[in-house]
């Protein structure tokens, strides 16, 4: 297959928008002009036949007129007049182009006939085509072709992870809001539409070796494209980013919309499912697991990774917290996550009692789960985090670190970040979902500690940094995945 | 057993307080003491062996010094001195107590023994003993004997449901903060600790038959108090309030952790799981499951219950969204949950088509999941739910409400309650959790419409409120349980 230059979608110098309104302030082409010209830092060509400017900014009468041939064209017009626009791109070697509108491959023959059409031109003149019938391109600071109002969509922070969604929708909610709340940060996000041209493949490839800022690559996909699963799977297997993939359409009822949603089968998960697994794809069992695990493989692929090279093998852990019903609730979901409770030994108990201020030690479990109790200090915390960070064969530390008792201060969040930051042991924290804690939730975050809301994907996270680290070692040649 | 007056623990008309630190403005004593002098409407007094004041109000020397008998006594000293406080409620004839130190039964046999003598004096003496080792009584607008500082608790709003938990964490942060997240409404919460007196069969006693407030009874417990289960199980077949037990320590890894806790024995969960469905208590999975159930049954209870007596029998769904994607995950669980999909046939799909704008009409989707597309006016929405709503085979309609299109106005919810509220036809909506959407939130749940933030909560309610349907009427004798 061609090698397209995506780079031009993602980052390019120029880009011109056609299907603009002056009419109508809310028409798709007209938001994406002025997102850009306002918000982002690529150089944007609104086109208007009669040229003239729209709130301001000055419009071209067509692409022949541009001062510069722009890298990426985004066409917002009916799809007759998009294959127009895509022979354009032809012509004037016009190398990317995000195709907005519908009426394609989606809704049966008469638009797979233009769907045809449109992926000849493509494909003979190398233009890399996403969609149509997507949202396009969130490639922060420089592009965002998504044609809803920015003042409606919540943008996550910047981070290591590519998204890819057959979902437009997915991707500015499931992932988006979901992303900010949780604070992961996106490299860039693409939503394939049709992938008529651009599809999961080749961004796999793309995200993998050629984008610097990505490290983590996260598709929501509702089966793969025709012929081209094979080939996700060599790339996966060959990629140093850990690729995570959530399926829709898994069921008979899912199905049902796949078909009238974005023109793609859904294949036999099961033999999908284990196919995928053994070419070290992570599949996520659930939107909360999903979301969980690239929380965690984005602080892992911060430069500052607060955990350095410890690694969670065989998923030995340790409760903390100061609640004993948290801790049962903790310890209740270890099982189900492969994941064990280490004992302590009569010594090790007693060595922990006396790290604490003398009402809590009498009252305080020295089992695991840990409970510290209500009469905590911030220093009873710190002293058995830092013991348990020396003890060789706990792998993680669970810390449900609810800041009700009285005694527990501000700086609880700043002190327990520093001692992971030298330990280096990893820890995962639960702190309530509370704006009035985002002291202590950003102290930690700061430093990279990532912290969950709730003990399930508290207890999900250790889950995952142990996978990564089977992930890690099958694609190193050190150990075969079980 | 003998019969408590357990509407004195949450209904008194007075309560003192004993263990009340001058030097310590974080004391548990002082806390409880000013929280309810300062922010709850029951008279309160403060006993100080010297009297004097304590940040302006008056302390007591002793309880005899009292101007009247208090209803209630919160104790919290030591445990020896424990003692003789509860010997002193005999004396005088105050007929409840909260007490709120530990050294009991979670200690070993030491504390086993001055419980043994504790709960003797309260039997004896008809004394409603809640603890010891609990945080007591949060029973709105009276009475809040939480002793940890109010700032740093998140206060659930008020509502149908009454809440026990044998962890005192577990009620202040699992059910208050997400309770308060999800606009749960609580009637009051208790902290029961070592249950040495009162136990969870007292207070479903209580709440299904005195208290006029709750009509949703739900507990987080670590198995039932010995001897104790039957007794529960009858009483919950016979409450007309839904009853609903989610527990911890149920594997082996969290049973080590409630044998420290608060002195229970895990018990055969399997058995025990079985017994209680077959009394019509409801048994979440998972703490979110929990939450929605909860959720909608507190909707339920409310006078102006927006479904009126329209029930869901068989789970026949028709799912709406404004998203490809969204409709594929919720369609994907609806199995999981005991839901089915309605099926649309030509005439009715036509009909839904032609209640649709030019734009939409031509691809939106009319399966189901119905997919009303970005380019979806306002009017397309209400005009499709008042449609649906009127379909009889479907008892339900899942909305998954994204306010991303740019054509959606901040009305959109507010007319669709209006449609529901007129209609009855139960309508469980999802609506991104974001502050700005705050508005269209507010504008459903102001009308009692139950609004989810994620897909899986909304079908997980739907699951729920067809629970609650086969649970009525097993207890109305109208069908068996299957």
């Amino acid at each position: 297959m061609v090698k397209m230059d995506l780079e031009k979608l993602f980052k390019p110098k120029s880009m011109a928008v056609v299907g603009i309104s002056k009419k109508n302030p809310l028409s798709p082409g007209r938001i994406v002009l002025l997102k850009n010209e306002f918000e982002m830092n690529v150089k944007v060509y609104g086109i208007y036949p009669t040229g003239g400017d729209i709130e301001g900014v000055q419009l071209y009468e067509n692409l022949e007129k541009l001062p510069e041939i722009p890298d990426l064209l985004v066409i917002a017009v009916g799809p007759d007049d998009t294959l127009g626009y895509i022979q354009n791109c032809a012509d004037l070697n016009i190398p990317a182009a995000v195709i907005i509108g519908g009426g394609f491959a989606e809704i049966g023959i008469k638009g797979k006939k233009r769907q045809d059409k449109l992926e000849k031109v493509a494909f003979d003149n190398n233009i890399a085509v996403l969609g149509p019938n997507c949202l396009g391109v969130y490639a922060p600071p420089l592009v965002d072709t998504i044609f809803l109002p920015t003042e409606r969509i919540t943008r996550p922070p910047k981070g290591s992870v590519a998204l890819i969604s057959q979902s437009g929708g997915v991707l500015v909610d499931q992932f988006f809001v979901k992303f900010n709340e949780r604070n992961i940060g996106v490299s860039t996000a693409v939503s394939i539409g049709n992938r008529a041209v651009v599809d999961e493949v080749m961004l796999l490839d793309y995200f993998s070796k050629v984008d610097p800022d990505t490290s983590n690559i996260a598709f929501y996909l509702e089966g793969f494209k025709e012929g081209r699963a094979r080939e996700f799977l060599r790339l996966a297997r060959e990629s140093e980013d850990t690729v995570i993939v959530f399926f829709g359409g898994k069921t008979r009822e899912g199905k049902v919309a796949t078909l009238s949603h974005t023109a793609s089968l859904a294949g036999d998960f099961k033999i999908m499912y284990s196919a995928l697994r053994q070419n070290m794809v992570i599949l996520p069992h659930s939107e909360r697991e999903l979301l969980t695990s690239l929380k965690v493989y984005d602080v892992l692929s911060h430069r500052k990774n607060p955990f350095g090279d410890n690694v969670i093998t065989y998923g030995n852990v340790a409760i903390v917290s100061v609640s004993g019903g948290h801790g049962v609730l903790a310890a209740d979901m270890l099982r189900t996550y492969g994941l064990n409770r280490v004992d302590f030994n009569k010594e090790e108990k007693n060595q922990m009692k006396a790290l604490m201020n003398p009402v809590a030690r009498e009252i305080a479990s020295f089992n695991n789960p840990i409970d510290l109790t209500g009469s905590v200090l911030d220093t009873d915390i710190e002293n058995i985090i830092r013991y348990l960070s020396d003890i060789e064969r706990i792998e993680c530390i669970i810390l449900l670190l609810l800041p009700y008792p009285p005694n527990i201060s501000f700086q609880i969040g700043r002190r327990i970040a520093n001692i992971i930051s030298t330990k280096r042991k990893p820890v995962v924290c639960f702190v309530p979902y509370v704006p009035k804690y985002s002291l202590i939730i950003e102290s930690l975050e700061l430093a990279y500690i990532p912290v969950f809301h709730s003990i399930k994907e508290a207890v999900q996270a250790v889950s995952a940094l142990k996978q990564r680290t089977r992930i890690d070692s099958v694609k190193k040649g050190n150990v075969y995945w079980d």
